[in-house]
Order: structure tokens, then C-alpha cells, then sequence
């Protein structure tokens, strides 16, 4: 893994009407994004979830992958005909969507040759030039079509391909943050608050989200940096307004 | 609620830099879709999440509100300095940023006048000609601009409010749906599942989930129309299809 000493971006791009329609909760979006700015310093900057439209896919991959450094496509890679994700991707990039030589290989191993079927064929098309993401759990495996990386969506799935996404991936600054949980309400620091996201509005990303904790309303100021000292310094700025104003801070 | 005799769609715009970090996970867009569907007929037909940055909400809120009848925004409408919703919704549509005199009445009231500080103030500026969305939880309310519909971030808040959108709302049809879970995996009926599928390709939408269950593995096979009729041929075909492959069907 390369690293680049600069932020690095991408986007989430979900596929899939059961999403859309409420039958099912996305969750991928809260583990790639994690996992992006853990293990590799890259920050989800926009999330769209679609459905399965081989137009929409196509508008949004092309629009998604010039905005952003990498784009993460979840579902829609299975066996059967609402699995669109790779054909629209060729599409997009108007390149052949065809068998890929080492994806057919591996499926057909594991299936075995009687019950490669047509359904599981379909599974080793791709847009031509793909490059492979292993699946260690049901070997279909995922692919990287220019800088955007298709993964399936069942979690469990994902979750098992994610690191071998990893050696694709140029490194980019981490993002570290610190929590105060106070028992207080938005309003009473808002203005506070306010000043000093304003003197650090460069360098520290500061978030207010309330809260209901053993019976208490409280607050969540979450501050997001790519310097460890920023966020060190806004986060003492922070406490002493607390102290100052006798706020309860919540021990964790 | 003034009835449509077509489709009627909406989008969902989720603003907040906590569920992009991947520090939250959104329970909103599955609460709207759910709600919009079976109580409005109303589609979701994109959900966008985007960071706490005005520029990138007010291009947004433009576009989907051309594309779409209806969007709900969630989040960014509290006292502090990261709640930039309604500022950013003011811009979009080139009207003022001003205090709603009702709005300002309900939070005077709520909090008492010595208590109603600059924080709170900023819960009753809105862009001009907004209709409230009444909040029965924590006063604060939402509010109706154009065709867009701006609700806060904290699920529970929001869903207390979301009954106060239908009277603003025009019905659509709604989509029926039905599910038939099979003990099967979905390369065994991918092909038949095409054809049935091709055939009703503008009445019913299929869409086909694997499930892990009672540790079997299975496919949820989900059929969506407007027709319940059409929802009703198409379910005996699949179950006529399951039956002649001998598949064992999950009884719910």
C-alpha cells in the first residue's frame, strides 16, 4: 500500500431497491467508511444509495469516480438477473463485459464442473480489465474496474473481501478524533461552540450530536482532525469552557 | 391528503458528517421509505448522505428537488454551528434566511422567554415562506420549502414529526409487496427466475435475497407492484417453478 501524504476521498455507492425501499437496513456504508478511515487514512465524503437501474448505475459510477479518489459499489454482483452492478460498470466505462479468465477459474473450481451453471458463470463476467477482489467466504469474487471497487451486499460477504481491497489503495492521512460527552443541552454552549469551530475551522472538524444517557440529556462534541496536536489543543479549549460554565462531563 | 392516481417518488438527503465518518449509523432513510410507502404510496427512489458543508447541501437539495416530487432532508436543523440545513436550503432556492414568527411563538413558549437564547433563536430561522412540520417531542419544528421537506437527525425526534408532513403530501399508488423465502441458492433459479421476470418486466419488480436461516441457506425472492393482481399471477408462477424443482418453501 502506497502512501500519499495528503487526504484521500472516496465514495459509497449502494445498489440495491431493498434498501431503497425500506425492506432492508444498509450496513455497509458504516463498515466501509470505518474501515476506509482506519486502515487506510481515506474519508467517505458522499454515499448514494440506487436502485437497480442499469441507467442510473452507469450515470452515477461515471459521476461518482471523476469526483471522488475511489468509489465503493456494494451489491448487486450474484447470480441472478437483477445483478446488474458489473454489466453497467462496463458500460460506463465502455469497455467488453466479458468472462475473466481467473474469476471463472476459481468459480468453477469451487462449484465443481457439473454444477457451474449459467447463474454462476455470470459471476466471472466483468468489465474487461478488472483486476480481482478474493472472497474468502463464497469465492464470487469482487473487482476493481478503473478506481471503483465493486463488492457484494451481504455484510457478512463484504466484510470478508474488505482487506483484500487494501493493495489497491494509495494510503491517504488518517483522521483521528476525540469525544466529550457532556450532560448539558445544545443550546447552552451553542455559541461557544461556535467560536471556536470558527478560530479552528481549517484544521479541526467539530461535531455537536445530542444525546439521552442513564436518564440524562447530554451532548457529543465530536472533533475530527488530521493533527493529533489540533485536536489535542481544541479539545482543552473545549474542557475549560466546560469547566468554566460547571458542566457535568461524562466519565467513559 | 389529496390522492394521485400514478407514482408519486421522493428522495432522501441525509446531512451530517457523523454518518459519513461512520461514527452513526442512519436509522432514518429506512424509517421515511417504510413510512412513505405504506402510508403515502410514495417512492424513495435515491437516498444521498453528504457532509455538513453548505455549498455541497445547496447542490444537492437543488438537483434532487428537480428530479424528484418530494425531499426530505434530515439533520442540521439544531442550535449549533454545524446545523447549516435551513441557511443552506435559504441559499438554494434564493430566499431569505429569516425568523418564522409561529416558529419563534412555539420555541418562546417552550422555553420560557429568559431561557430562550441565541441558540434556540437560530431553531426558528428558517428561508421565508416555509410551512411548519409540528414537533411534538422537542418543539423545535421542521419545515416544508418548496417541495422539500427538512426533519432533524435524532430517529426518535424525527419520527414523532412524520405524521406532520402527510396533510403536505399528495398520495401516490402504493407498491404492494410479497415475499416467498425458498430453501434454495440463487444459481439454481436464476434462469427461470429471468424469464418470469422478463415477462412481467413493466407490471412487477423481483428481487432476489440470499438468506442464512434455522442454518440452512435460502433466497428471499421479493415481488413489488402497484397490481396486486399482478403481484398475485406472478407469486403462482414462482411457486409453480419452486414445485416443479422440488424446492422446500420457509413457511412464515
Amino acid at each position: 500500500m502506497k502512501k500519499k501524504n495528503k487526504k484521500v476521498n472516496a465514495a459509497v455507492l449502494v445498489i440495491g431497491n431493498e434498501i431503497l425501499s425500506g425492506r432492508t437496513q444498509d450496513k455497509n456504508v458504516i463498515f466501509i467508511a470505518n474501515w476506509l478511515n482506519a486502515k487506510c487514512g481515506i474519508l467517505v465524503e458522499e454515499v448514494r444509495i440506487i436502485p437497480d437501474i442499469k441507467k442510473k448505475i452507469v450515470s452515477n459510477v461515471l459521476e461518482l469516480s471523476k469526483k471522488f479518489n475511489y468509489v465503493f459499489t456494494t451489491g448487486g454482483i450474484g447470480p441472478t438477473h437483477d445483478d446488474i452492478t458489473s454489466e453497467s460498470i462496463s458500460r460506463a466505462f465502455k469497455v467488453r463485459y466479458e468472462f475473466h479468465k481467473e474469476a471463472y477459474k476459481i468459480l468453477e473450481n469451487y462449484y465443481g464442473k457439473s454444477k457451474f451453471n449459467d447463474g454462476r458463470k455470470k459471476m466471472a463476467k466483468m468489465p474487461k480489465g478488472s483486476k480481482l477482489i478474493y472472497n474468502p467466504s463464497s469465492a464470487a469474487p469482487g473487482f476493481l474496474t478503473k478506481n471503483v471497487f465493486s463488492l457484494p451486499g451481504v455484510p457478512s460477504i463484504l466484510n470478508s473481501m474488505i482487506e483484500n481491497c487494501k493493495k489497491y489503495l494509495i494510503k491517504g492521512l488518517k483522521v483521528h478524533s476525540t469525544t466529550l460527552n457532556l450532560f448539558t443541552v445544545e443550546s447552552n454552549i451553542s455559541k461557544q461552540l461556535g467560536l471556536i469551530q470558527n478560530k479552528y475551522k481549517k484544521s479541526v472538524d467539530i461535531g455537536s450530536y445530542p444525546f439521552f444517557r442513564l436518564g440524562k440529556i447530554g451532548v457529543s462534541i465530536v472533533m475530527r482532525s488530521t493533527s493529533k496536536k489540533k485536536l489535542h489543543i481544541v479539545s482543552r479549549y473545549i474542557r475549560s469552557m466546560v469547566k468554566l460554565k460547571n458542566i457535568e462531563l461524562l466519565k467513559t
